[in-house]
């Protein structure tokens, strides 16, 4: 199922993190801070198909357009107030301003995001129903991957002169 | 798999709840209340596979052991200090004290609880990878049943004699 | 899925097991025995999502509360005439009295347990859907876990008091 | 992902059957019987992913090569004996004769087929991790479907000439 | 599981389709035509995980980078030459120019795209392990959704100003 | 779920095949080739799910019938035209003349079977939902094993005396 294999002697830290207790850094081009807890840093979660994150966000934050490959996310407001949005498969937008304490929930797979339009920081715990859901920022994929994806296939994809692609290309490289 | 028809339009607040926004009430037996949301009260959650809950601990509060059949239980540290343990097919017993922003897994379907022993309020938000994990409470399932567990079954389990478990059903009755 | 490698060679052997052909000994404590065959002693079952197991019963026997975390169970009566019980999430106690040769189901996760009210032995098939589905005895799970469960969450669950919860500790610790 | 929708109200007898408990008949052709007890008798089996089967054999009763297309099986020997065999995608035999309370598994999907060799009648009960696994007998689908298989299918399959594959047709509609 | 009903009379015609046997128009934005066969247009796919498509493609033609939200992708080349990629969550770029008759994968959920990049037509048969996998273009899902996606979103994800955001929704709208 | 590791460095290589772009052979006994591409051959498969072959056929050639133990299949037909059929576990055959081009789904685990009943070759791509779907050739699974599968089993099953089973398993020793 992953490649991991199961430990002979386990003990109660093989269930435990520590790692989402403090915001991470939101001074960076997005301002905000994305940190997950997946069988990477809790072994025991193997076999077990649940994960954890924390998304900080200073005023103005946003966690940019993404999916998650092998995952349905849940999120919960843990201070402030997010604007939510996920994009279906017919290309409607869902969104809602939600506030501290209330939940939301992404379908697998979809492009989704989420935006502090506040002016005091926010939070989010967010849940996963796998052991490693990945994250795949889509502007990051398209315009930073290593190696380059072809300016023509993104000149068509979005409607974009190459001098476009380009300069976009520049600008993820040097923000990623 | 789950019994629940797809509808044939969805809106927004199909994939939101604001039922976890406030604390529960905890002025009972156990000074804790657990609240869940499920595909029950967020419809859009069907065949996604997660659902969240929120449990609120006065000091001293009690999440009483129980397990959740069809899921397992990763928990994040509201706010305050709790005592979380599981218990595996072993009978052994893993236990931490975990603080706000900590995180702790629970295992699919073993027995688990967590404990206030703070003294200011405590809380945490639960995720499952069940859009309906289900709660058994250990002590109220086999105690307080309707119809009741003979009390024989109970006596030879628990090793107590007939008027013992009487006793305990007689408690637990008036303090479901 | 599981942490078991697949075998390089395979023989009809590991598809076979002969340790369920004897009823197990029932002069102990609950006056009956469990025996499950499952990928632990069937090596061929890995991956195969199925175990099985034989329950004995002396008169009066009883295989008290339990879960088993991973599976769902069903029962065939193999002699005898058994008293059977499962308890749901809403503390309802479905039970039966169920004779040679009839078949009851236990859903996945939930407390259940099996009675001989005889007078004469009786015993039990039993299957599961998965390849080790585990098996979790709620009272010595809770009292005679190693190392012990606080007293007040036992207290505050059963209802007891710091005395009567070392008590039941005490006799379950002398006969597990 | 069954067809079945989840019932109202339920009540213990949707998860019990008696149908198991006397033998079937065994004066046919194969000299055994073989019952089912499925989602479509034990409604409660619906999303448990279990089902179960007792088959009978006369001295000399088979029941014949066939598959589960849905399931892996695990069979434990009522009474008798059983010749037992199951065949891998490589054409592989796996056999063995098992007594009494032993126990065999026929991995998902695979053909395999039981045979009493001995002078008494032998009975066993089995298990799958499915609630509708599905039975196909090899050679009744193929010789004795509706509409028939084309002759030159099974000609060049089981290199016969039209005649024998006629013969073999004939036969089989005559004792199915 | 889906929300599909099975059905109670079944014909051979619920598990065929024909609608992929001609090239879909290629004279449009992209130069290239994707047609789907799932559970929608094939009824007998219902709970059986699988489903095809066919995507033709002009001389320069482009299936522009698009996610499978519920299933991985395995192609196969019907004719001419394609120059295919995928990018994981590192941002790592894997891409194959595939020739007629050469297989390639799309790990489940992962941004991929397709490309013809000859003189000659080309078409490319694909398959999914899902009944209705989903299909997500990236740039029109966050340029051309209804409602649309905030600008300030946009631009901060592909570090794009209001005025580029507004120029790349114009065009899209244009040509979806 | 599986027994292969997951490799610690990938290339884009894992995740294509060139091994089904020429038409197998097809002077052979059936006048019919069949090729897989699965887990073995395209190691980036391993987790996801999916899988393909290529069956070329002369003029008269069958794929004779068979199942995959693990799968659902879907068929494509690339050039000629094929008579496909699937048999139900209730013996009901479902065939059809499908031409170049079209498509046609054989529900998981049943046997079934495709012939070129036309003057030139034909072929098909075929799609698994599983990353080795295995396949059982039933004719010579039950007759071409090894070790040899009983006379008297074959002989009930196919109402045929020793002498023409015997012959049977001559022939198909033959012409494996």
């Amino acid at each position: 199922m992953n490649g991991f294999a199961c430990k002979r002697s386990i003990s109660v830290d093989d269930f435990f993190f520590d790692g989402l207790s403090r915001p991470g850094h939101t001074n960076n081009t997005s301002r905000a801070s994305v940190k997950l807890t997946t069988v990477l840093n809790i072994t025991g979660l193997n076999t077990l198909g649940v994960s954890m994150g924390r998304i900080d966000f200073a005023p103005g934050g946003i966690n940019p357009p993404h999916t998650h490959p092998r995952a349905t996310e849940i999120v919960f407001v843990l201070k402030g107030e997010l604007d939510v949005a996920f994009i279906t498969t017919d290309n409607k937008l869902y969104s809602k301003s939600i506030k501290t304490g209330e939940v939301f929930v992404f379908p697998r797979g979809l492009i989704h995001f989420q935006r502090n339009n506040g002016n005091v920081p926010a939070a989010a715990i967010t849940a996963f129903n796998s052991q490693l859901p990945g994250t795949q920022r889509v502007a990051s994929a398209l315009f930073a991957s290593s190696p380059s994806v072809a300016n023509n296939v993104l000149g068509k994809a979005f409607q974009l002169r190459t001098k476009e692609v380009k300069k976009i290309k520049s600008r993820l490289a040097h923000n990623k």
